[in-house]
């Protein structure tokens, strides 16, 4: 047995160097390759993609994991062995099940889909992306079936990206949250909106990084295991355990985008950083789940990052940064236009109070194009209605409804409901974290994060990828994932912000 | 046939994609990487070069390569496909003959070699580093016994770096060499020295980044497909036949390091920016040769840039970059300045008057170390009767002397004659060009360098590594590699600044 896992763990280590390599190949094209690059960087990253795939689904990797399914009921069943052994053999037979023609195909749809896109969104164009959507579609549906029988048709897909998540689970958490996040929504419309305007100014790109830069050593980013650049989409990503890098995205006219960008994919990073250095080079150090990845990067973007206490400690030093732009502009003004609420057409930019209802509407769509009771042709006509009921706003064009997000183009149909998941989730948690270390509010406010980074690692990061998002959240709350944590936060601070 | 080349090239294709991942490992290593990284991107780049090695080594391709060595005689014998068949094969026999074990022995044994060398250079402790050395002479003394019968047994070490090179013609190419050069040197001691205090002051980084920035877009480094970052070791690599990167060293009391650094940079770099396209993703689109490799680098560094026809462009504008630097410093001071001669004791200081001999000495002891006629632990002896014999100065200490260099303990032996050879070629290179391109000193006298790079791409560039140095050299000057271009251009030049 223990030469039997040995042999895995050896495959496994090579498998991982790939993957690592192929993260630093991705970053680099988003940070430093030069342009004339982008052609041969795309047939480096299909090769090791491809090579790590067809490593992992070799017949030596079923020999081994047969071999080992008899051990497992002998080892106590959340050691790092049953674990990783379970993991490993979770993954092989999900990827086993996919004919290499089907990734091919979706590999080669997907570059082209990426491509249309980019024209078609500037141009408001839809009916030019809509027969490679439909193509995606088609590709995605084929996928699911090969895993009949099912529950839903769109488990499969939201499997990928949250293991052991079923359609069901998600509907009905949502199903609870929409009518609450809809309502307050509505009660904070009826309300005198919120003065922004002097997030939006001319603020030095170099002093909006040095300050993000200053933020997040607190919060304990370790420079000496990772680094952060500029990049056009900010992103995290791990050439390792000690070496988890981070980008961010400095606008020159709006200090909003830079800080919290910084803070969120801090809260990625330090969950890598965090994994125990036994699990390295295993599927048990990659994300376990996007719903938990995201939990971390909101908590510290939100739940620390766009708190009244953090900002008691750090807005005396950003008016020292910006005194031009914040030397009038009191604590309490400032705290309320960080946290603007503001029904708006684009994902990416929406609030707290209305992100997850822009998730909802895209889940709904996914499922609806799966289950064939939405035709790709109708999916603009089906997004303004909904955005209309959920969010009281309908968009004048495409572009900047249907047409707005990458994952469609990418072939990535599964993956949004990760989002909002994880901003429940971390609400979940930040009410245990809050029972444990009862005076955290005290510490943010003098800007110590070391007993909660602590909480964290210890609690969730440590553990890598050996627990799924409903068995962590449960282990550590005591309840499954559910909206009643996020709705008792939103309502009350926005209660505070708008006097509901 | 067709078939067979094709399931070849696709082969290769993949191993080449794993080089080039493995040269931005490298790269950002040197580059970017946050320090806790290093052990990770150890075994990284390890498992990819296995992983390259495994492939390339498979009976897959030795059953290709036969099967295709009958029609090698109906292709024309310059053709690519010929060459790409030729060039594998000999690189797969190379390589098959080497059994994995001392592969690996020799990645443990560099891997401590190293960093004992590391300790041992500062600390002047040459017996800290002679057990290691002595097992690295002893892997590469088995090694290059594997491909018995030889002329000589240092043959297949040299082969390695210079592919068909012999040691007899290596020996008695420098043996016509050292002569002259010693008694070119003695001759230059003779006479009153250079002054080159004005090169030694307080130069500002930037302003010699840009500097640099500004010599080398005239060369015609292609920005859209290279970049320059800063490294402590300057190298150029690439990740693709349009991505080809510098990096340089600045030091902010001599500009001399920078500047000549990054012309020398940009000379290779240029080498592998010129390659034929249709070589893509095959062994042909690696460096033929180092010798051949370096006579690029050296020819934009040295043929050029310590020219006076380039300074005569070149030195109003450094002169505005560094007004109270330079300001007072006419152009042929300048001139004698950066071509001073100076016997020294360290070879990555060395001027071109005394370059060649630091090899020579190497190339030597290395030689006698293979032969047995040397042991290890007389090394220093020998190294330092050598400097005293060649260059008139004694190491005061082996940190200076024989611990200099880090290439015997990266088990690099059979290394260093590439880069005399590489001068030798350089000027060999440089006649027939200035017979090609009559009024090359005037284009360079009015910074304009187009033709004489448009004359390398055509000439060597193109072919990448489709010719060994030797017939390269034989093809464009009628002759073979041999001193008398070198000893000419050096004894007008040297006679020309000391008055010999």
């Amino acid at each position: 047995m223990e030469d039997k896992l040995k042999q895995l763990k050896t495959i496994l280590a090579e498998i991982s160097d790939l993957e690592y390599a192929v993260f630093l190949l991705a970053w680099d094209q988003q940070t430093y390759m030069p342009p004339a690059g982008a052609e041969e960087r795309g047939q480096q990253i299909g090769t090791l993609n491809k090579l790590a795939h067809r490593r992992f689904t070799s017949d030596e990797v079923g020999k081994l994991l047969d071999e080992l399914a008899p051990a497992v009921a002998q080892l106590p069943p959340d050691s790092d062995e049953a674990r990783l052994i379970k993991v490993t053999r979770r993954k092989y037979e999900q990827y086993t099940k996919v004919p290499s023609e089907m990734i091919v195909e979706l590999a080669e749809l997907t570059s082209i889909a990426f491509s249309v896109w980019q024209q078609a969104r500037p141009e408001n164009n839809f009916a030019k992306f809509q027969p490679y959507l439909e193509k995606i579609v088609d590709n995605r549906r084929r996928y699911a079936e090969l895993f009949a029988p099912y529950d839903h048709i769109y488990d499969p897909l939201l499997d990928r990206y949250e293991p052991g998540m079923k359609t069901a689970q998600v509907q009905a958490i949502f199903n609870q949250l929409r009518p609450q996040q809809v309502e307050l929504i509505q009660a904070i419309s009826a309300k005198p909106q919120v003065d922004d305007s002097f997030l939006h100014q001319a603020y030095n790109g170099q002093k909006q990084w040095d300050f993000g830069v200053e933020v997040i050593t607190k919060f304990g980013y370790p420079w000496n295991r990772g680094r952060q650049d500029k990049a056009a989409h900010p992103f995290t990503t791990e050439m390792g355990l000690n070496d988890v890098r981070i980008t961010t995205r400095i606008l020159p006219e709006y200090i909003g985008s830079a800080l919290f960008s910084t803070m969120h994919e801090c809260g990625h990073a330090l969950y890598d950083l965090g994994i125990d250095p036994a699990l390295a080079r295993t599927p048990l150090s990659n994300l376990a789940s996007l719903a938990l990845h995201e939990s971390q990067s909101r908590m510290w973007e939100n739940l620390v990052g766009r708190s009244l206490p953090f900002w008691e400690h750090f807005y005396p030093r950003l008016q020292e940064y910006f005194p031009a732009q914040l030397g009038n502009i009191d604590l309490w003004t400032f705290y309320k236009g960080i946290n603007k609420v503001e029904p708006s057409l684009i994902r990416v930019e929406a609030d707290e109070a209305t992100y997850n209802l822009h998730i909802m509407l895209r889940l709904e769509l996914e499922i609806a194009l799966m289950e064939g009771s939405l035709q790709v042709k109708d999916l603009p006509e089906a997004w303004n209605s909904r955005m209309q009921e959920y969010l009281g706003v309908t968009p004048p064009n495409d572009s900047d409804g249907v047409l707005q997000d990458v994952h469609w183009s990418d072939g990535y149909i599964g993956y949004f409901s990760t989002y909002a998941l994880g901003n429940l989730i971390s609400l979940q948690l930040w009410e245990r974290i809050n029972a444990d270390l009862p005076d955290l509010s005290e510490q943010i406010r003098h800007g110590e994060f070391s007993s909660l980074l602590g909480w964290l690692r210890e609690n969730i990061h440590h553990h890598g990828a050996k627990y799924e998002a409903q068995e962590m959240v449960k282990r550590i709350t005591g309840s499954e994932i559910n909206p009643a944590a996020y709705m008792r936060y939103i309502k009350t601070k926005y209660g505070e912000i708008y006097g509901l």
